[in-house]
């Protein structure tokens, strides 16, 4: 069937036009509906813009999660980064939802930052390039304002004492025709790379080890990222564990058109480190849904569901609907022009991305205080 | 041709009479020739009897060391052990002659010890239990004498700390194609066990890593576990360090008929924590090269070659060259038989480990003055 074949997601490539009610299917998760979106909403006493947006869209076991939630069992939040660049609206806009629930639900909170991963996927990137990224990535959680008393960051290469002996369990009950199978391995493939998934495995249930009881999991993260974890959940019953519940949100288009934001094209989103004329030159290229000329537009209005600048609201700059309503009405309507409306988004970056660097710079000092405590090296 | 295929050495199987000019010819390896010898005794000013009597018979690249050494680049050693089970006295021969070697030369010693390679490998094992032979074994090394300033013990999953980081160097050039072809891996070998290598390959390098400079490293080691740094060899060079001299021992025969000395099978081997009756009913029952009778063996003499008694004195309980000869000489002559030989090896047995057992239990305290120092985890 053509149609099926004409998108590609797996960790490491997307490629084609998302559909993403195939992809929720070929997948196997549920989409979230009115239901569960009224029981988070219930638990968290309001829903957030990214949910109501539907960013966040798709989920596997997040009813389960709250059957436990109910039960008086709380969770923990998990997700990760791939620190081969600095950090864009994108990766921000997931930041932003989990600190939320970390707010919503005062739950821990486990950032994995895979500088092994991106070492061992990207042949030209050193691993020293990867952990640099590493830290700086993690300044972006520091500044989103995540409790540093729940909130632990691991990075794969330094928390290896705590990983790796987790990890060889989940390998163990992997084979290689799983992860060909699951990942598009071939004979050609690195044998890191191979193994690397056991890595991004822990997260779902060091908490558990760490207290010693089995404690739900949610992970919010793009859908891309859920190869990783259909073969975890096969994996964490077999070691006494439990699935962990996952919230998957959509892919971010770039500021290109037809492009998505990636850390490796710098031109394709905001990034944190952005200074304010890198922004206003980002934004001022940036692909609209204008249309041929000025008077064209007025009659016909702008076209939100093809602009690369309007998402950037909906991530991150505009959380309230009723303003992205009246914008989005004005856009609509004709009244407003692009070049209005990019200038409003200059002015709303500059300021959210000038504030953010503020809180980045002095997240430097607390690096260490944010990372995942381990054992002392000892033998007993 | 049949004749190739009679045997197989793999490090996770050995099968079949071995038949060692062959292997080397299979493996590429050369023999450890009389110059080689003369070049060892000339540094260390004696010639170790585990060289004098064969026992270590290969090598690669043992003379580029010695060049560098003669250069003023001194050496260090690595080797390993697979804890799935109590230390044997084939173990031991490696701990003695490893000793010697650090004695002679003065340099530092790595000792790996590959708890995740175990437990990765055999379905059945816990890391638990690894993790306790892990402990077990380095008692061993330690009462065999070696120095604690110079000796480094790494257990796999205590330092992945260390050698993680590193090892994904190594993962990051080894296909899964080279995996297949050197160990014989199919797609139903778990995605730990084929990443394992990589672990290995570590500390052919580290001292050097941990010098910041590219020090000579030579392996004492069996020659099962050759095919490890057959790949390592192969990829150290492209990270900028020196291939290892490896110097290879042949396989100990066990204590019955045709097997081999194996720590999964208590009765194969006499064990370093064996009390004096097990010494006792093991040399008792084990198998000899004696013949049907008294008579025919006072007049044909006993057969040395065939012995699994013999090897014993060979390994470690003679090592004076002239006394294995006389006693060699009364069995081969048919003036003593196998009982009044085996009540000498257990006195001799006994005498032996009832010592290194006293020196086994001092160890226990001295465990964490062995262990590999790391670096405190922190994130300048």
């Amino acid at each position: 069937m053509p149609s099926d074949e004409e998108f590609v997601v797996t960790p490491w490539e997307v490629k084609g036009d998302v559909d993403y009610a195939k992809l929720v299917k070929q997948f196997g998760t549920e989409l979230i509906d009115a239901k569960l979106l009224a029981r988070i909403e219930k638990h968290a006493g309001e829903l957030h813009y990214l949910l109501q947006r539907g960013i966040y869209f798709s989920h596997r076991d997040m009813n389960f999660v709250f059957d436990e939630y109910e039960k008086g069992n709380p969770f923990y939040l998990y997700n990760g980064r791939g620190p081969s660049g600095h950090t864009h609206i994108g990766h921000l806009t997931q930041f932003i939802f989990t600190k939320w629930m970390q707010d919503k639900f005062k739950c821990p909170y486990y950032l994995q930052l895979t500088d092994d991963e991106k070492f061992l996927f990207k042949f030209e990137l050193e691993l020293d390039q990867a952990r640099f990224y590493a830290k700086e990535n993690a300044l972006d959680l520091i500044a989103t304002g995540f409790d540093p008393k729940k909130t632990h960051l691991i990075m794969d290469s330094y928390h290896a004492r705590t990983i790796y002996p987790l990890a060889i369990h989940v390998a163990k009950r992997i084979t290689f025709s799983t992860a060909k199978a699951v990942f598009g391995f071939t004979n050609s493939n690195n044998i890191g790379s191979i193994f690397f998934t056991s890595f991004q495995a822990v997260p779902a249930f060091l908490h558990s080890v760490r207290v010693g009881r089995n404690v739900p999991c949610v992970i919010p993260l793009a859908i891309d990222q859920d190869a990783h974890f259909r073969v975890a959940r096969d994996v964490l019953p077999k070691l006494g564990y439990l699935k962990p519940g996952i919230l998957h949100s959509r892919f971010l288009p770039g500021l290109q058109q037809g492009g998505k934001m990636s850390a490796s094209d710098p031109d394709s989103a905001l990034f944190t480190v952005d200074p304010p004329e890198v922004i206003k030159k980002k934004l001022q290229n940036a692909f609209t849904g204008g249309r041929g000329n000025a008077a064209e537009q007025r009659k016909l209005g702008g076209q939100p569901e093809i602009c690369s600048i309007f998402p950037n609201y909906q991530l991150v700059f505009i959380p309230q609907q009723d303003k992205l309503d009246a914008l989005e009405q004005r856009c609509r309507s004709g009244e407003m022009l692009c070049g209005e409306c990019k200038n409003i988004c200059i002015d709303l970056a500059t300021k959210f991305l000038t504030d953010h660097q503020k809180r980045r710079e002095k997240a430097r000092d607390k690096l260490n205080d944010f990372l995942l405590k381990e054992d002392e090296l000892s033998i007993e």
